[in-house]
């Protein structure tokens, strides 16, 4: 019998960095190691100066992610004392778009002592939310030429992606766009750390960047027509050489081979979403079935063998996560951070001291008091804006919304009625796919909270009126970046030929589901309507008071 | 010279009661107590007992004011060394509406053993909102007989009034309502208790039971067609004599002599309501100033030689708060309440350790950093209707709303946009009293608040961009009533002639004036634009979620 082999993925989140060591046979995993990143999610001051930063931006330092590198992959080996001959492949997946401004070599301009000072050198991660005006244009000027690209990104072009950051750069802190020699995905940032070399990946540019298989990037003239200086931007700052999902980007370079005691060569794949990377370690490889990535955010994905344009679903990407398939994703850009927020500034000390007493987390509290409610008792309607909204109104300046508070409210209310407005919010999407040639007949569940939150689980299947399933590993993306790592092994080198394959021996699902209560999905039908009608009132120009007080808000720059 | 002659003034409030020992000749305040309600607000179970309460009650227990009496005028009395035979008079004031069913001895309902279980038999105070069908019953039948009575009361009899209430005892505790030999009002039941006489005041009569000096109460007809039952309310369940304001209820048992160590015999002013005592306290005696009165709710106090029907205006009653005037009433019904229920359920563990730290209240760090915000900086927008609105829309099944929440979103923002709401609803009152007839050059502002929070006086100059006094008493109501007590003693017993006298020698007002920034005014312009979008879309019929969520919310009991 010949040894195992093991494949390793590692999954760059919004505040720290999971890496998990699988067998390649089975999908079983063996070690996992997570790093929280030292800087986190930078909003208020950049670190190191006394630069402070405006409303709606949200950095990153890519030093955390290097060091994310070296501390979690030695860690996995030490664990599981697995030998880096044993180690066959890795993959990694990143938050998206996340991308920053780096120079001939590579090197981050904010790790460079001239540009240290300037907020624009650093990462700007997927939620860093100010180059709304910068969407604007390039949703007006798309308007206007009639551009085909803006129906598969449901007719808006998120702030919060490539396109609008790069320019937000130019026009701030032109300095810095002159300097880059690229800009670049941190994904795909990575994979040149890793292996050397540019290998920008289909999926970041395929959602992300405009970008599509048969007719590439928009033209220089489109570029042109939204600011003169900008129209070169793809042929200067981008590579045009796009990877599929499923290649092979390279070997690890001898410095990275030190760095992490993984051998020099091991197989690395192009980098990946984390979203898009969960489908199939959730055991998804096929139409019909929607996967929900429960994290600080939330994306829903979705495969179909034609192409639908769905209004308010933000990207459509041929093979964009699987070989095969039109890939969808939607997404709600609030989910564990809504209750994170919550946490930290809203929630009294008693239920803390409660969970301190038992032991466990305030969430738990929180979960038990909120489980006890019946539908309804609360007496509460939120619209999950907490971070703007992304599917099905794909506008940033929406914000959050609680109606319904009384004298009686109780914390555990509040939470209940945060989790049951993220449901209400992805069944808008559910059904917004459904209108529009796309059945969803499944859903399954990844990520942490759906291990952890039951009742979180039991409202979504409630809500929703739909069987919920729940991957076994709570950690699809890394598993999903590892069995990329395998498919860029290759069979020759013990691992597979497609990530088809890959998921038929490597995902798999638990035994628990959660199955819909009718009596409680009638009775949120009646709050769902309410809700759409408010999601409708303030999402769809009837009243714009949440952008008005946002501009007004803007004008008081810290 | 004369010895000095002393009134005292008891204000029986929410959660407690004070009472206050005054120098009748300049108003000093010599001895100040208060008793806190062993039961407080009994919202949840009935003190004793294993009955839970529906959703919107608010009960109190009678027992309470009568403690309050025994232990409040002693201690002000031992404090202030003044003997019993140097207090001229004693006055009163409750809140209002707030009643309960008693036997013929006076006794409360809820004192008897066989009663005690039911929770109809208990006092229903003010924000008992539980009698909304009935008060919508009334308002149905005096819309359709075309009652001339509702145009006093903005249109609209609220829940929070005596009949609504009374008519739910009647619909779902009829041996109650059958049993009581009197409905009476908690002003005129503790007058009764001090003196041994039913004397009913004008002023809740006139304010809660729709009596009119002119035309008395609504006929045997309406009542029959709102409940053939309830046809003899008035004649079986309440006296028809009604005694003016100003008046001399008589004179004190010897039994509530001993009790309190006053003089057997002492004059006792007819009962008052806390808003409309607190207006010649506030040095108030003629038309164009606004007397605001900040406690758990909040009251707006109007005085006009003419009469002006004004919708949402809740209640104008001729010489209803001083002679020789039409007195207006309008109301928030949550004030305090509201940074009560926040700071008791929506702030976390550090600003009480930040408070505990410097040894001050939560609501002083809240308020510091609250101060430091700029206008418009949270990007917050509130309806402050916690317990509903009462004016200008009258319709208790409103709630509250936070709009503008983001993943930013700080404690002391949530604060501030909550006081911001709170002048914002106060500034639409003002502006239907202007519109309807009746300018509002000055404010005037009663109770703690406006002495401890002075970020909340300024947000109310710069909103409504008028200057704003403050009464050098912080206890208006009590002093009112100690006012009051003195008028009811008589200028032969070293009193006043009459409320306007009074008001002249012992009520005075603080150097100290809040002036609007003109600057914030403008900003502030903008933003009450938006908050009365949302008020007309929420509260005028465009959008019922709320109404709807409190249906939903009805049918899930405790």
């Amino acid at each position: 019998m010949q040894h195992a082999k093991y494949s390793i993925g590692i999954d760059f989140g919004t505040e720290s960095a999971r890496t998990v060591l699988v067998r390649v046979e089975d999908g079983e995993e063996i070690a996992t190691s997570t790093y929280q990143y030292p800087d986190g999610v930078i909003d208020e001051v950049l670190p190191g100066t006394n630069v402070r930063l405006e409303h709606d931006w949200a950095l990153q330092n890519p030093k955390d992610y290097l060091e994310a590198i070296k501390y979690t992959v030695s860690q996995v080996l030490n664990i599981s004392g697995v030998s880096s001959e044993e180690v066959i492949g890795i993959g990694i997946d990143f938050t998206s778009c996340t991308m920053l401004p780096i120079d001939k070599k590579g090197i981050p301009l904010c790790m460079r002592k001239e540009y240290r000072n300037n907020p624009h050198s650093w990462v700007k991660l997927w939620k860093h939310h100010a180059a709304q005006p910068e969407a604007d244009r390039i949703n007006e000027i798309a308007r206007q030429r009639k551009e085909n690209f803006l129906a598969r990104y449901g007719g808006e072009i998120s702030p919060e992606w490539f396109f609008p950051k790069s320019l937000q750069i130019l026009n701030e802190a032109p300095e810095v766009y002159e300097t880059a020699d690229r800009l670049i995905e941190g994904a795909d940032w990575i994979i040149l750390q890793l292996t050397g070399k540019e290998m920008r990946n289909s999926c970041t540019a395929g959602y992300k960047a405009i970008w599509d298989p048969d007719t590439g990037f928009p033209s220089p003239n489109f570029f042109k027509a939204v600011e003169p200086r900008f129209r070169r931007v793809v042929e200067k700052k981008l590579s045009q050489k796009i990877y599929l999902l499923g290649s092979k980007a390279g070997g690890l370079t001898s410095y990275m081979a030190q760095l992490t005691g993984l051998r020099e060569g091991t197989a690395v794949a192009v980098g990946n979403v984390d979203g898009h990377v969960s489908v199939p370690a959730a055991t998804v490889t096929e139409a019909g079935k929607m996967v929900i990535i429960m994290g600080t955010s939330i994306c829903h994905m979705m495969m179909d063998k034609n192409l639908h344009l769905i209004p308010g679903v933000c990207g459509v990407v041929k093979e964009g996560i699987l070989p095969g398939y039109y890939g969808y994703e939607a997404g709600q850009p609030a989910g564990g951070d809504i209750f994170a927020w919550f946490t930290k500034n809203c929630v009294p000390k008693k239920y803390f001291d409660e969970a301190d007493k038992i032991g466990v987390d305030v969430h738990r509290i929180l979960e038990k008091k909120a489980s006890s409610l019946k539908v309804g008792e609360s007496g509460l309607l939120v619209l999950d804006w907490w971070n703007g909204n992304r599917s099905i109104l794909m506008n940033s300046d929406l914000s959050g919304l609680l109606l319904g508070a009384t004298l009686e409210t109780k914390p555990e209310e509040i939470y209940r009625a945060l989790i049951e407005a993220i449901t209400f919010g992805t069944y808008k999407i559910i059904n917004s796919f459904e209108k529009n040639g796309i059945e969803v007949e499944e859903l399954y569940a990844c990520g942490g909270l759906p291990k952890r939150n039951k009742l979180f689980m039991q409202i979504y299947a409630d809500v929703i009126g739909r069987i919920i399933k729940i991957p076994a590993s709570s950690q699809t993306s890394a598993l999903g970046s590892a069995m990329f790592g395998a498919v860029a092994a290759g069979k020759e080198s013990g691992g597979y030929v497609n990530v088809m394959e890959a998921a038929k021996r490597m995902a798999h699902l638990k035994k628990e589901r959660f199955v819909p209560n009718e009596e409680n999905h009638l009775l949120y039908q009646k709050i769902y309507a309410e809700y759409e009608k408010l999601h409708d009132y303030f999402g769809k120009g009837k009243n714009t008071v949440m952008r008005t007080l946002r501009k007004i808000r803007g004008r008081t720059k810290r």
